[in-house]
């Protein structure tokens, strides 16, 4: 196996062991990365030298000094500051822009000894479904999905072992499901946002990519999530636990390879002993979808206010949009959809705390063929409104053999304990769901 | 009349009638600057060559090209990005750390032609009450409050004309208050918080600092801050009004200057012909000053673990608690706070719609003695958790002559209303409350 396929524990412990440098580890992604460019374009700005550099350098660390992710490649998408790398957004007004200051977020991965291996597209601000130039590493003429289209393809094609998502509505779970990883959005504001463009202060969330629930944990150790009652040190046994399905108010929206993958869920938990419920929510959280929309609209309006006074003629019609209000959205409906939201979260905990985690669509299904757009958040800015922490588990396919995921979700600040839960349901999903990405890949 | 003396709204009409150039306006308030520095040192940068150079640049300016606020000086709190000065946070982590970018306000500022002075000190991170090394302009051996210190003191001062602070507790009312001057918290993220360093993301919020409330509403028009109705055009008139006078659950910290300005202010507006109820708030609100308190420290904890585990030992050993969770605060009750806030915040509004605003302490008295405690944000916190806009007016004064003001609230998103009331009732209380800010300040 190449180094470049190895998860962050993997390469952890091949490091410890001494069988891998850092330096060539690195050699290995940035080789991966030389033969793959051209068709994923992944990448917004990566400079090998600098890469190379990082690596000799956490080489050469005293053992004692290492810190947790010590050597660890990972790919930052580009709206998150980073003090020896430019941050554009995507945006031609920022073209060029590089603060000399590190993200709340990046001055913890340094801590930690990452290797920053570069930063990744992004949809403009992350604010837009229009896509960037990155395709999808199981097909090129589809969508990674977006707005953390280069993290999550990066991720999905081996070219990072980790990535840095955000998520607003559903950047960080559709990519998860389109590039077939593990995408883990935390709970809301349990990780600092300083340093990461907003768009909608209630709503960005910091989120993480992995090929491994156990890179994730490496993750949430990093970033010092913590449960109230950490989960047990046993493994989590899906047999005797009690799951919910969930379809949601937006089911209508549900291509053929999502509602296969719910049903092919539901059966393989039952297959291996586990209750699944399916449940309905109550008629209060149809509202969701709505209050989402007009806080996106309000809370935008109020971010990009700076860039439309400046720079309006190079802002993206959509986001003018916000700023200028196109639909007319008023104070008052802005305020019922932030405390309909405030006072769903507390009602939408007590019922997810009723099971070992709810299974629910990540997207609507594979990824869309074209580049041009980055597909739906629907299913997924429901979570990101009810500040809830969210996995998108893959291990579906679709018509296309294209991958799938599907989300579980917690109670907020059940973080942990839904990377217990998630690893053995992905076990099983990986195992028998019927999408395999090493054959996807051709690896 | 100075120069320096002219409220934002002088300034400007000298401007453009062409008695003033911006060079001589700057080179009053730095001949102001220089005199009153060694006494007051609201300064955390502040090169008069870079001021002197902008005002050139802004009198070059065609008129046609020039901004609602051209020329005008503000001074600007050194927890915001500026892209040509350090931004440092009174932390010594972060001397002379000068990240090249602009704050959202920032960038907004410079747009309208504002003039900016230089940066203003702050309590750590904005997050302490220990005292720079500010002192009040009205009383050197007395605190100017905090933690937007050198804002406050610079435009009580007549160093500056406007003024950015920010609050998360009570941070921008209170040195109003302690410094004779008004102080405008608009409604929670009606104003990009971007590039504002993070404290606590539900409650932070950019604060402006004027001698006039119509200086305010020059700021409002260039936020962009606006009601879904918008005031009428003639001037709000007392007579007829209903104002409530709310003394809150933390009254027993009133000491004698706040409550005999509650006091001449219920007298003053029946005399002025409006009508004052006393009122008080249902049980329910007496949580908020523990909600308040259980997030500042369950949001300190995520915002401050960067520099914990980069440099814990040049952090202050109160926001090291924070982030070692000294007071073992969970996760659910941090959720119960938030929670609760958030149900609060609609039936806050409700009684607020009842009143053309609401009267209630901005601080227990006039700035306490030293310069070590900014004092207490016991009267500001719980606006600042319920979002709602508030102002300082001031006008009355404590047992030592020095400056009290009082604050008014009105619902979420009712900015424009509560600045035209606070005109007209500031009109009232400079006029008649006790205090005058010229004979305080000899000038």
């Amino acid at each position: 196996m190449e180094a470049y396929q190895l998860t962050a524990t993997q390469v952890l412990a091949r490091l410890k062991d001494g069988s891998l440098t850092v330096e060539d580890y690195a050699r290995s992604l940035l080789s991966r990365i030389e033969q793959r460019d051209a068709t994923v374009k992944a990448w917004a700005y990566l400079d090998p030298g600098y890469v190379v550099n990082q690596a000799k350098a956490l080489d050469q660390a005293p053992r004692e000094q290492r810190g947790p992710l010590h050597g660890v490649a990972v790919a930052v998408k580009d709206v998150i500051y980073t003090k020896d790398m430019p941050t554009q957004f995507n945006s031609p007004i920022y073209e060029g822009h590089a603060p000399s200051v590190d993200a709340a977020s990046i001055v913890i991965l340094r801590k930690a000894g990452a290797l920053l291996l570069g930063k990744t597209t992004t949809t403009e601000f992350a604010a837009k479904t229009v896509g960037p130039k990155t395709s999808n590493p199981h097909d090129p003429t589809r969508s990674p999905g977006g707005s953390s289209s280069g993290s999550g393809a990066a991720v999905g094609d081996f070219q990072a072992t980790l990535g840095l998502g955000t998520q607003t509505g559903g950047s960080t779970i559709r990519p998860g499901s389109f590039n077939g990883i593990y995408a883990f959005k935390p709970t809301w504001n349990s990780i600092s946002r300083e340093g990461q463009k907003i768009y909608a202060l209630l709503f960005d969330t910091l989120g993480l990519y992995a090929r491994s629930v156990d890179d994730l944990e490496l993750l949430a150790d990093v970033f010092a999530l913590h449960d109230d009652t950490p989960p047990p040190e046993a493994p989590f046994r899906v047999r005797g636990a009690k799951f919910a399905l969930l379809k949601t108010m937006v089911w209508p929206e549900v291509g053929t390879g999502t509602a296969a993958a719910m049903d092919k869920a539901a059966a393989l938990l039952r297959a291996h002993g586990a209750e699944v419920d399916e449940i309905q929510l109550p008629p209060e959280f149809d509202g969701m979808p709505h209050y989402h929309r007009v806080v996106l609209h309000a809370e935008g309006r109020v971010a990009f206010l700076p860039e439309h006074r400046t720079a309006a003629d190079r802002l993206h019609g959509f986001l003018v949009g916000h700023v200028e209000n196109e639909h007319k959205y008023m104070h008052a409906e802005q305020l019922r959809a932030w405390d309909s939201m405030a006072a769903l979260r507390p009602k939408m905990d007590a019922i997810a705390a009723g099971y070992a985690a709810i299974v629910t669509p990540s997207v609507p299904d594979e990824a869309p063929k074209g580049l041009e757009s980055t597909g739906s958040a629907s299913f997924c800015s429901i979570w990101t409104g009810l500040h809830t922490p969210t996995v998108n588990v893959p291990g579906f396919k679709g018509e296309n053999s294209l991958p799938i995921g599907l989300t579980l979700v917690a109670p907020r600040y059940h973080d942990r304990h839904l990377l217990v839960v998630s690893k053995a349901v992905g076990e099983i999903f990986e195992a028998e769901g019927g999408w395999d990405r090493n054959s996807s890949m051709g690896v």
